[in-house]
């Protein structure tokens, strides 16, 4: 019998993304990804929903989509008709909402459903790395609709729409994160919410809503969701626990027209979310999500002043930001000519990390190298005035930057 | 403002399958899906294992991937590490392993990587209906090679391949369940094991083994895995906690060469498996496997003999089975002619619901729809008598079989 190894590269699909790295472990001055603050996990409150839903419920842990069928934990989407409708002006029945496993499911099974090779469908110009990369490697066209600090520009989306009409193409989905925007951290204007419906429904492109930050406002007006203004059936909207909770509950949820839900629904192959976290998180979120979410947005504000802080003292006005009302990051642009890639290296050796722009560009070759993104979720105030300090200094050494 | 509803069947991706009915809850006299026994659900240790995690480790879910990186929890890991050794006889490390959403994320990951449309795969001639499913949805091709009671046919599988090579045509993989296979029951020889090993080698084509039901033999010997005979790097390996602990936890795992593990995970896009329990799981698994299981096996043992009895009774000489030593299901074969889908519909307003074989069969138009699944996971013994007895009443009614 023969040793030879099987090489298996020879047997992969063609075009997969780069195999991963090793895993670099959890930087100490960590600026990247929507993680949250270790300090404010309930972790008492978890445990006495667990104790209560498992003494309770427990049993039905042998069955499958025993907590409420294949659209998820029933008292999770009851609890999300409630939210919707208070904090969102959404109006909907539990059968328009899916529990999903964080809000990045909900993308996928969208995107499994509407998009195939070849497709085109519109983001804002700066959005979700995970949307841009899903929609790369499905050979999916990405047109990028410039901003300002009320969002999306609408009379650019309105002549993008009507140039793409007379070619002849029509996008699958206008995608947008409206309200504390990833990564710019604006808030689309009411009136720019009612205006890109308009188009929506002129057009007959759905929109594509995504309200994972969406609980973490924390200054000035919480503006309703734009599903919030859809009397017909033209928005899917999602959510997310990962950023108003943690992520490491993963649960999120899809809303959708009924017809729509009964289409994603076979592309749920996962046979359930996980019901032991749904049925903890359901009864947490039902005696405390005012209280906690409230903790939480008084966290982010202060860390949030932190880094506009430290910005301005390190970096000073050679950096130019938007200054968020909510959320966890700062969208920060440096004078043309930087690239945020180059001191990556020398910063990961000060134990310092960051997301470099260009991947959260939907036009990486013309966009967003000159900038990158601050999440500022999981260090304290004294690791983001340290770190912020160290980037600077790299900055400073590695980009011909001052 | 037009309210003209927005025909989302216009912007589907081609070759969806078809929408999902709505949910019909869960039947009374339940013999479909691998569920699990609702008395045997650890409650209190769950409860305690929660408690005790939870104050350790609950920070941690705030920060993404902190429970060991995106191979998945870290404990968890170490343990199957140890539970592979010693019940599988299989040698690995932790970076040879990824804890995933149930060993339906595993197969999904292996196809994602490995498989594209126009490909081919060997499968048993009766199969998990997920993977035949996920395969016709991928437009891959499906060879069943035909079984007995010791598992797959290896003079078929070697003939099979052979004629293959000579058309040109590498399969992507071999896929089995050697250990309690689904829907047979069976459990593949030593001998078999060896053979399939030498043809993959011979071949260079992978063998993908599903172990999700290993842990479930009660009686007669426990083979060690096809993995545990691989010198070289033949064998893609997944299991699951599905069976052997509880279909709500959602957990499963992949064994496979680090350079193989590279390229599952950018496909990994879920952003990390269920933190809160897996930290759980693995707690209990430390303290409580083998008692457990032990508990499941007997439970299982007495419902097996319930339905070997149940259809001796009802049925008589006219059904033929496989008696299985271990597992959640039996495989039953009707008479030529009989199709078990036409007595479903009256069945399940008799509270009786089964899974008709043709679901199960790689090849549906020649071989499988005079065959149903029963398991008995789920039903008390008392059901297992009652429901068995409704199934007979109709099958006499409407299969015009007697």
């Amino acid at each position: 019998m023969t040793d030879k190894l099987l090489d298996y590269s020879k047997l992969y699909a063609t075009g997969l993304p780069s195999p991963a790295g090793r895993w670099e472990g959890i930087y100490e001055y960590n600026f990247t990804t929507g993680h949250g603050n270790p300090d404010l996990i309930p972790i008492d409150d978890f445990i006495e929903s667990a104790t209560k839903t498992l003494k309770r419920s427990g049993r039905n842990l042998a069955i499958y989509y025993s907590d409420g069928g294949p659209l998820g934990n029933l008292e999770l989407r009851q609890f999300l008709v409630e939210k919707l409708a208070k904090h969102r002006g959404v109006s909907v029945s539990v059968d328009e909402i899916m529990i999903t496993s964080g809000s990045t499911q909900g993308i996928l099974l969208i995107n499994d459903t509407f998009l195939e090779s070849g497709d085109t469908i519109i983001t804002e110009l700066f959005s979700y790395a995970g949307v841009l990369r899903n929609a790369e490697r499905r050979k999916v066209n990405v047109i990028g609709i410039p901003m300002d600090e009320d969002g999306m520009r609408m009379d650019i989306l309105a002549s993008t729409l009507a140039d793409l009409r007379t070619k002849g193409v029509k996008p699958k989905y206008i995608y947008t994160i409206p309200t504390l925007q990833n990564p710019t951290g604006t808030v689309m204007s009411m009136e720019r919410r009612k205006e890109i419906l308009r188009l929506s429904i002129e057009y007959q492109v759905p929109i594509f809503e995504d309200e994972c930050y969406a609980d973490l406002v924390f200054e000035g007006e919480w503006e309703h969701a734009i599903r919030s203004l859809d009397q017909s059936n033209h928005v899917l909207h999602i959510g997310s626990f990962s950023k108003s909770l943690a992520p490491g509950v993963r649960l999120g949820y899809v809303v959708a027209p009924e017809d729509v839900m009964s289409q994603l629904l076979p592309s749920k192959i996962d046979v359930g979310t996980n019901m032991i976290t749904a049925m903890m998180v359901a009864d947490f979120l039902q005696g405390h999500y005012e209280e906690h979410n409230s903790a939480l947005r008084a966290g982010l504000r202060r860390k949030r002043d932190a880094v506009v802080a430290a910005l301005g003292e390190h970096f000073g006005p050679s950096v130019d930001f938007y200054q968020p009302r909510g959320g966890m990051f700062i969208w920060v642009r440096f004078p043309e000519g930087v690239d945020t890639n180059v001191p990556l290296a020398a910063a990961k050796r000060e134990g310092v990390i960051y997301n470099p722009g260009k991947e959260w560009s939907a036009d990486p070759q013309n966009h967003g190298s000159n900038y990158l993104r601050i999440c500022y979720g999981l260090p304290s105030e004294s690791q983001i005035w340290e770190g912020i300090g160290r980037m600077a200094k790299v900055f400073n050494q590695e980009a011909s930057f001052s």
